[in-house]
Protein backbone atom coordinates (compact mmCIF):
# COMPACT_ATOMS: atom_id res chain seq x y z
CA UNK A 1 0.00 0.00 0.00
CA UNK A 2 1.45 3.15 -1.49
CA UNK A 3 0.09 6.42 0.06
CA UNK A 4 0.82 9.77 0.43
CA UNK A 5 0.13 9.49 3.81
CA UNK A 6 0.42 7.10 6.23
CA UNK A 7 -2.65 5.03 7.21
CA UNK A 8 -4.09 4.68 11.14
CA UNK A 9 -6.23 2.09 11.32
CA UNK A 10 -7.79 -1.34 14.05
CA UNK A 11 -8.12 -4.68 14.44
CA UNK A 12 -10.41 -6.56 15.90
CA UNK A 13 -10.83 -9.88 17.53
CA UNK A 14 -14.06 -11.21 19.23
CA UNK A 15 -14.06 -14.07 21.31
CA UNK A 16 -17.82 -15.94 22.26
CA UNK A 17 -17.67 -17.25 26.38
CA UNK A 18 -20.06 -19.00 28.18
CA UNK A 19 -20.07 -18.66 32.07
CA UNK A 20 -16.39 -16.79 31.58
CA UNK A 21 -14.75 -19.89 29.75
CA UNK A 22 -13.84 -19.83 25.54
CA UNK A 23 -16.79 -21.33 23.35
CA UNK A 24 -15.50 -19.72 19.82
CA UNK A 25 -12.73 -17.43 18.56
CA UNK A 26 -11.21 -17.10 15.25
CA UNK A 27 -9.22 -20.60 15.29
CA UNK A 28 -12.40 -22.53 16.86
CA UNK A 29 -14.05 -20.97 13.83
CA UNK A 30 -11.92 -22.20 10.71
CA UNK A 31 -11.04 -25.92 12.29
CA UNK A 32 -15.78 -25.76 12.64
CA UNK A 33 -15.36 -24.55 8.78
CA UNK A 34 -12.34 -27.47 7.49
CA UNK A 35 -14.36 -30.36 9.38
CA UNK A 36 -17.93 -29.12 7.36
CA UNK A 37 -15.73 -29.51 4.16
CA UNK A 38 -13.52 -32.70 5.10
CA UNK A 39 -15.17 -34.13 7.30
CA UNK A 40 -12.51 -35.23 9.36
CA UNK A 41 -10.76 -33.82 12.32
CA UNK A 42 -7.73 -35.23 11.56
CA UNK A 43 -7.97 -33.82 7.97
CA UNK A 44 -8.63 -30.37 9.34
CA UNK A 45 -5.94 -30.41 11.69
CA UNK A 46 -3.83 -31.04 8.91
CA UNK A 47 -5.10 -28.34 7.16
CA UNK A 48 -4.50 -26.05 10.11
CA UNK A 49 -0.95 -27.17 10.83
CA UNK A 50 -2.30 -28.49 13.93
CA UNK A 51 -1.59 -32.06 15.78
CA UNK A 52 -5.04 -34.01 15.83
CA UNK A 53 -4.71 -34.32 19.35
CA UNK A 54 -4.57 -30.29 19.49
CA UNK A 55 -7.96 -30.45 17.35
CA UNK A 56 -9.55 -33.40 18.93
CA UNK A 57 -9.10 -30.98 22.52
CA UNK A 58 -10.41 -28.14 20.94
CA UNK A 59 -13.33 -29.85 19.53
CA UNK A 60 -13.83 -31.83 22.80
CA UNK A 61 -13.74 -28.29 25.00
CA UNK A 62 -15.75 -26.43 22.44
CA UNK A 63 -18.75 -28.96 23.24
CA UNK A 64 -18.26 -28.62 26.46
CA UNK A 65 -18.21 -25.07 27.11
CA UNK A 66 -21.02 -24.26 24.53
CA UNK A 67 -23.16 -27.21 26.65
CA UNK A 68 -24.50 -28.29 23.72
CA UNK A 69 -22.42 -30.74 20.79
CA UNK A 70 -20.83 -28.37 17.89
CA UNK A 71 -19.10 -31.81 16.38
CA UNK A 72 -19.77 -35.12 16.57
CA UNK A 73 -17.02 -37.37 16.28
CA UNK A 74 -17.36 -40.88 15.78
CA UNK A 75 -14.20 -42.95 16.75
CA UNK A 76 -11.52 -44.19 14.22
CA UNK A 77 -8.48 -46.27 13.72
CA UNK A 78 -4.88 -44.89 13.21
CA UNK A 79 -6.57 -41.62 10.76
CA UNK A 80 -9.67 -40.92 12.99
CA UNK A 81 -13.24 -41.52 12.39
CA UNK A 82 -15.58 -38.91 10.54
CA UNK A 83 -16.65 -35.94 12.02
CA UNK A 84 -20.03 -33.95 11.56
CA UNK A 85 -20.92 -30.31 12.46
CA UNK A 86 -24.32 -30.33 13.94
CA UNK A 87 -26.89 -27.57 13.30
CA UNK A 88 -25.72 -26.34 16.82
CA UNK A 89 -22.03 -25.90 15.05
CA UNK A 90 -23.67 -24.48 11.82
CA UNK A 91 -25.62 -21.82 14.10
CA UNK A 92 -21.78 -21.48 16.56
CA UNK A 93 -20.74 -20.43 12.37
CA UNK A 94 -23.46 -18.08 11.87
CA UNK A 95 -23.52 -16.20 15.35
CA UNK A 96 -19.81 -15.29 14.92
CA UNK A 97 -19.70 -14.31 11.27
CA UNK A 98 -22.49 -11.63 12.26
CA UNK A 99 -20.52 -10.68 15.35
CA UNK A 100 -17.41 -10.32 13.10
CA UNK A 101 -19.07 -8.00 10.85
CA UNK A 102 -20.80 -6.06 13.56
CA UNK A 103 -17.09 -5.26 14.98
CA UNK A 104 -15.24 -5.33 12.29
CA UNK A 105 -18.01 -2.62 11.04
CA UNK A 106 -17.33 -0.68 14.30
CA UNK A 107 -13.31 -1.10 13.82
CA UNK A 108 -13.63 0.83 9.75
CA UNK A 109 -15.85 3.15 12.00
CA UNK A 110 -13.40 4.09 14.43
CA UNK A 111 -11.24 6.96 12.64
CA UNK A 112 -8.33 7.34 14.00
CA UNK A 113 -6.62 11.04 13.61
CA UNK A 114 -3.73 11.28 10.73
CA UNK A 115 -1.12 11.50 13.97
CA UNK A 116 -3.00 9.63 15.89
CA UNK A 117 0.17 9.45 19.05
CA UNK A 118 0.98 12.94 18.42
CA UNK A 119 1.48 14.36 21.85
CA UNK A 120 -1.29 16.70 23.27
CA UNK A 121 -1.50 19.13 25.95
CA UNK A 122 -2.37 17.31 29.49
CA UNK A 123 -5.45 19.07 30.70
CA UNK A 124 -5.18 16.21 33.66
CA UNK B 1 -19.72 -17.90 38.59
CA UNK B 2 -23.02 -19.90 39.98
CA UNK B 3 -26.33 -18.98 38.43
CA UNK B 4 -29.23 -20.31 37.36
CA UNK B 5 -28.60 -19.64 33.42
CA UNK B 6 -25.66 -19.82 31.77
CA UNK B 7 -24.64 -16.25 30.99
CA UNK B 8 -22.94 -15.95 27.34
CA UNK B 9 -21.00 -13.51 26.42
CA UNK B 10 -18.29 -11.62 24.39
CA UNK B 11 -14.73 -10.65 24.75
CA UNK B 12 -12.85 -8.72 22.45
CA UNK B 13 -9.05 -7.61 21.75
CA UNK B 14 -7.97 -4.67 19.21
CA UNK B 15 -4.88 -4.20 17.82
CA UNK B 16 -3.27 -0.64 15.83
CA UNK B 17 -1.78 -0.77 12.58
CA UNK B 18 -0.26 1.86 10.67
CA UNK B 19 -0.21 0.90 7.02
CA UNK B 20 -1.54 -2.62 7.44
CA UNK B 21 1.63 -2.68 10.33
CA UNK B 22 0.93 -3.35 13.75
CA UNK B 23 2.08 -0.84 15.92
CA UNK B 24 0.07 -1.40 19.51
CA UNK B 25 -1.54 -4.36 21.07
CA UNK B 26 -2.49 -5.81 24.33
CA UNK B 27 0.96 -7.43 25.05
CA UNK B 28 2.74 -4.13 23.84
CA UNK B 29 1.17 -2.04 25.71
CA UNK B 30 1.63 -3.79 28.76
CA UNK B 31 5.19 -3.73 28.20
CA UNK B 32 5.54 -0.14 27.60
CA UNK B 33 3.33 0.12 30.71
CA UNK B 34 6.38 -1.93 32.45
CA UNK B 35 9.13 -0.28 31.16
CA UNK B 36 7.42 2.90 32.54
CA UNK B 37 7.47 1.05 36.02
CA UNK B 38 10.73 0.10 36.05
CA UNK B 39 12.96 1.87 33.51
CA UNK B 40 14.48 -0.96 32.09
CA UNK B 41 13.48 -3.10 28.39
CA UNK B 42 15.10 -6.45 30.20
CA UNK B 43 13.01 -5.94 33.94
CA UNK B 44 10.11 -5.31 32.17
CA UNK B 45 10.90 -8.27 29.67
CA UNK B 46 11.51 -10.45 32.96
CA UNK B 47 8.27 -9.37 34.67
CA UNK B 48 6.41 -10.55 31.73
CA UNK B 49 8.00 -14.27 31.24
CA UNK B 50 9.68 -12.86 28.30
CA UNK B 51 13.09 -13.50 26.52
CA UNK B 52 15.03 -9.71 26.55
CA UNK B 53 15.73 -10.21 22.82
CA UNK B 54 11.70 -10.66 22.41
CA UNK B 55 11.19 -7.57 24.54
CA UNK B 56 13.78 -5.38 22.78
CA UNK B 57 12.39 -6.59 19.33
CA UNK B 58 8.68 -5.57 20.15
CA UNK B 59 10.63 -1.87 20.73
CA UNK B 60 12.12 -1.59 17.44
CA UNK B 61 9.14 -2.88 15.91
CA UNK B 62 6.48 -0.68 17.62
CA UNK B 63 9.11 2.57 17.25
CA UNK B 64 9.16 1.66 13.42
CA UNK B 65 5.91 0.96 12.97
CA UNK B 66 4.30 3.99 14.83
CA UNK B 67 6.38 6.21 12.38
CA UNK B 68 7.60 8.41 16.33
CA UNK B 69 9.50 7.14 19.26
CA UNK B 70 7.59 5.42 21.85
CA UNK B 71 10.47 4.06 24.07
CA UNK B 72 13.92 5.79 24.10
CA UNK B 73 16.82 3.07 24.83
CA UNK B 74 19.95 3.51 26.11
CA UNK B 75 22.34 0.97 25.32
CA UNK B 76 23.74 -0.93 28.24
CA UNK B 77 25.76 -3.55 29.50
CA UNK B 78 24.87 -7.21 30.50
CA UNK B 79 21.71 -6.11 32.36
CA UNK B 80 20.78 -3.42 29.37
CA UNK B 81 20.79 0.37 29.68
CA UNK B 82 18.15 2.57 30.91
CA UNK B 83 14.89 3.09 28.64
CA UNK B 84 12.24 5.68 28.53
CA UNK B 85 8.62 5.93 27.58
CA UNK B 86 8.30 8.84 25.54
CA UNK B 87 5.49 11.33 25.27
CA UNK B 88 4.43 9.49 22.14
CA UNK B 89 4.22 6.33 24.31
CA UNK B 90 2.59 7.54 26.69
CA UNK B 91 -0.12 8.65 23.98
CA UNK B 92 0.06 5.52 22.73
CA UNK B 93 -1.07 4.22 26.35
CA UNK B 94 -3.69 6.76 26.52
CA UNK B 95 -4.92 6.45 22.70
CA UNK B 96 -5.19 2.32 23.29
CA UNK B 97 -7.00 2.84 26.76
CA UNK B 98 -9.67 4.94 25.23
CA UNK B 99 -10.35 2.15 22.16
CA UNK B 100 -10.07 -0.66 24.50
CA UNK B 101 -13.16 1.09 26.49
CA UNK B 102 -15.04 1.67 23.87
CA UNK B 103 -14.84 -1.38 22.28
CA UNK B 104 -15.64 -3.40 25.65
CA UNK B 105 -18.83 -1.52 25.99
CA UNK B 106 -19.70 -2.71 22.64
CA UNK B 107 -18.97 -6.01 23.44
CA UNK B 108 -20.86 -5.86 27.19
CA UNK B 109 -23.56 -3.95 25.42
CA UNK B 110 -23.78 -7.06 22.50
CA UNK B 111 -26.66 -8.37 24.25
CA UNK B 112 -26.84 -12.73 23.29
CA UNK B 113 -29.93 -14.99 23.40
CA UNK B 114 -30.12 -17.69 26.52
CA UNK B 115 -29.15 -19.90 24.09
CA UNK B 116 -27.50 -18.08 21.24
CA UNK B 117 -26.63 -22.00 19.33
CA UNK B 118 -30.23 -23.19 19.51
CA UNK B 119 -30.96 -23.69 16.25
CA UNK B 120 -33.33 -21.25 14.04
CA UNK B 121 -35.62 -22.27 10.87
CA UNK B 122 -33.28 -21.81 8.03
CA UNK B 123 -34.80 -18.63 5.79
CA UNK B 124 -32.40 -18.48 2.98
Amino acid sequence: MVRGKPQWGLKVRVWVERDGRKVLGPGRIELLEHIIRLRSISAAAKEMGMSYRRAWELVQDMNEAAGVTLVEASPGGAGGGGATVTPHGHEAIRLYRSLMTRFNEAAEETTLSDNPLSITPNTE
